[in-house]
């Protein structure tokens, strides 16, 4: 069988699967079911076939080959939680940070969120996609090759669907795959302090039906909702009001829970089928518990408390014990985690979450993947599933997560297709 | 008068100057000397004029004009403590570490140092070379245009004189400048278990003499001398004991102190008038005040308790507030911390040093070049220095460390030319 492009001598091809066509879960993440001497053989930017080098190269001529010279391959990695479109940011307030200025004098002194909202709501559609154009082209060189993206910097109908517009357009001409979330419910909106439960309303009773107006297509797929639920953003019982209108509407749900505070969030996700709930940092045992039993994965955000000099970060090992599914994700935002690498992520999840190696990579590809509903079609390499694939320059995949703070990839294949970014290292 | 090189439009041309011909102390540390619209010209390598664009373009026509088009233009980074050359890895070491390993189970199973030790004592120094510079061109990617390179894998004389002459042959070959440091007190070899006191005789009175048996020259300068003062690895005594025979010889001297245990070292680096003492997390406040009042300068390593997981890094502001000087540096090394970047040190010394942007940047520029006796030659933009300088994909310098994982250089200058790593982003 002729081939597009066959991919040949991986020192080690990581499978990294799906089991029972669902996300790695318990003490079975970090199956990596690694192929020695791999090679994997693409055809109309899908996988036709994986096995042995020797096997492969006899079976499947191709147009094109690619040697990874006794590199690792793995599948591309899968960002399930970002902010990465704003204008603007924020790193004079970085700087009056770490002189002392606590959380409430820099709002007061117009700083944190509300900043980013001000640039983004005077941005342009062009400016937004201009400025998170530069993003995704690093987030790319550094092996994302789908990445989820909330709008929530509008905090407005209209500059909430202007993100949403954002969104739309780069997926069309950026080669990361961008998978939306509508999250209006981010903060409570300078305008509507004091009216916090206006606001809510406003987001579940004009900004929800406005979206569920629009039908989707290919090009701009039903987002999901998601809600901060926080102290200072919105309460449990807000949450589920604007999740629950949400629902009714048809839309899956995430949710923002346990940053900082225990709100009961995760017991709502659960409850209310969320496909992920998304921090997890200080959730009490018990709620654990619910969510190692539920189909709702923990998308966990190292790079936050990291970002923010904290040293509370998710129990993920507890979850774990609970039978939990958990994915990595970057939370890359202008006020608390600029940083567009997952390889960072699986760094700071190995020495933090004290996950090995295998279980980062698992957490930040297959089950990556299935916490924004696109496990069927990316995160392993498996036959049949989309050819995204990072050749990466180091022959054992443990050097990924122990080697930090560069970037070890040295190929990006997203559907079939090498990239050339311009942000790759040619050796 | 013309010249070679001419660099324009930075948004911000960092200076970052010496103060009073030495480091910048105390609370002074962090004057960048910002040129706002700068440029900088360059003549044979050295740096001949900096001021404002409109100034310098119409007084110094160039052969070659770089235009910075608005970006951040600064000092290359220096990096004055570093293991870079090494054989192998300890990724294995590290996923049993994770797993819940002690430090003894690892050494009891052939890990840690030995491990490293006897990787590179069978190496030949062809491979030690091939192996060291794939790291020194990450390293020059990221920016770092000069280092310090220590041995001390080899612990005999004839593996350490072995890693001598790698860094030799690298100086030769590498864009990259490096300051090498002798390091046969890195730990006590396994063969000399109980037996340390013969061991610290062997480097006292056969390494240090064999070292100054050869006269130095341009390509091979006199190295360091440094000396692991911990628990575990050299008594303060026998620190002391060979330091005072290498400052007999006519060495500089540099000490590892208080990275885990105070054993007195930073006092001995002050009574010795070492150039530097490294680590430095555990020490007590009056070696501080005593550090603080001296030259010798503290040289941080926030890569080392942030690559093992711990929250005890160097107490920076203290150093500070006693009036001292502080350096940062990667510390890159196999066992604790594999990182080539400075730009992720910056990032972590804001976090976890609580040093403004301005103050790591200083830190990690002309600081660090003291700390390894090249300050009047490198280290900050200023007329008769090396060209060494770096344009950063950014317009504010407050971007770095507050953005952190990726590499934010954009174009590396090293002695006036223009370098191509191959390692970085071409737009």
């Amino acid at each position: 069988m002729s081939t597009d492009l066959l991919i040949t001598h991986a020192s080690q091809l990581l499978t990294i699967p799906a089991h029972d066509h669902g996300p790695q879960r318990g003490d079975r993440l970090g199956d990596l079911a690694i192929i020695a001497d791999g090679a994997l053989a693409v055809s109309d930017g899908a996988i036709v076939a994986l096995g042995p080098t020797t096997d492969l190269a006899a079976q499947y001529p191709a147009a094109r080959i690619i040697d990874a010279g006794g590199r690792v391959v793995m599948p591309g990695f899968v960002d399930p939680h970002t902010h990465v479109v704003f204008a603007g940011d924020r790193a004079n307030e970085f700087e009056r940070r770490i002189a002392g200025a606590t959380y409430m004098e820099l709002m007061n002194a117009g700083g944190g969120i509300m900043s980013t909202v001000r640039a983004t709501r005077a941005a342009s559609v062009e400016e937004l996609v201009a400025q998170t154009r530069a993003r995704l082209d690093r987030m790319l060189a550094h092996g994302t090759t789908t990445a989820e993206v909330k709008t929530g910097y509008g905090l407005e109908t209209a500059a909430e669907l202007k993100m949403l517009d954002a969104i739309t357009r780069l997926a069309a001409e950026h080669p990361i795959d961008l998978v939306p979330t509508f999250l209006g419910a981010h903060a409570i909106p300078a305008e509507y302090k004091g009216r916090e439960d206006e606001y809510t309303a406003l987001v579940a009773n004009e900004m929800l039906p406005a979206l569920a107006s629009q039908p989707p297509t290919a090009s701009r797929p039903l987002p999901f909702v998601d809600v901060f639920c926080e102290d200072g953003a919105f309460t449990l019982d807000q949450t589920r009001r604007i999740l629950e209108k949400a629902q009714a509407l048809g839309f899956a749900l995430k949710i923002h829970v346990d940053e900082f505070e225990p709100l009961g969030g995760t017991r709502l996700g659960v409850e209310l089928g969320a496909i992920s709930v998304d921090h997890v940092v200080t959730t009490p045992a018990e709620e654990i518990e619910l969510l190692g039993r539920s189909d709702t994965i923990a998308v966990s955000l190292p790079g936050t408390p990291f970002g923010l000099a904290q040293h509370a970060y998710t129990p993920a090992r507890a979850i774990l014990a609970a039978g939990g599914a958990l994915a990595l994700a970057t939370d890359i935002n202008p006020g608390t985690t600029w940083n567009e690498s997952l390889q960072l992520i699986v760094a700071l999840a190995c020495r933090y979450l004290q996950l090995t190696q295998a279980q980062a990579l698992a957490a930040a590809t297959i089950n990556a993947a299935y916490a924004i509903g696109r496990g069927e079609a990316i995160g392993s390499l498996e036959v049949g599933k989309q050819a995204d694939v990072l050749i990466m320059d180091v022959s054992d995949y443990r050097a990924i997560g122990y080697r930090y703070g560069t970037n070890l990839v040295q190929t990006v294949i997203k559907h079939g297709k090498m990239i050339e970014t311009g942000f790759l290292p040619v050796r």
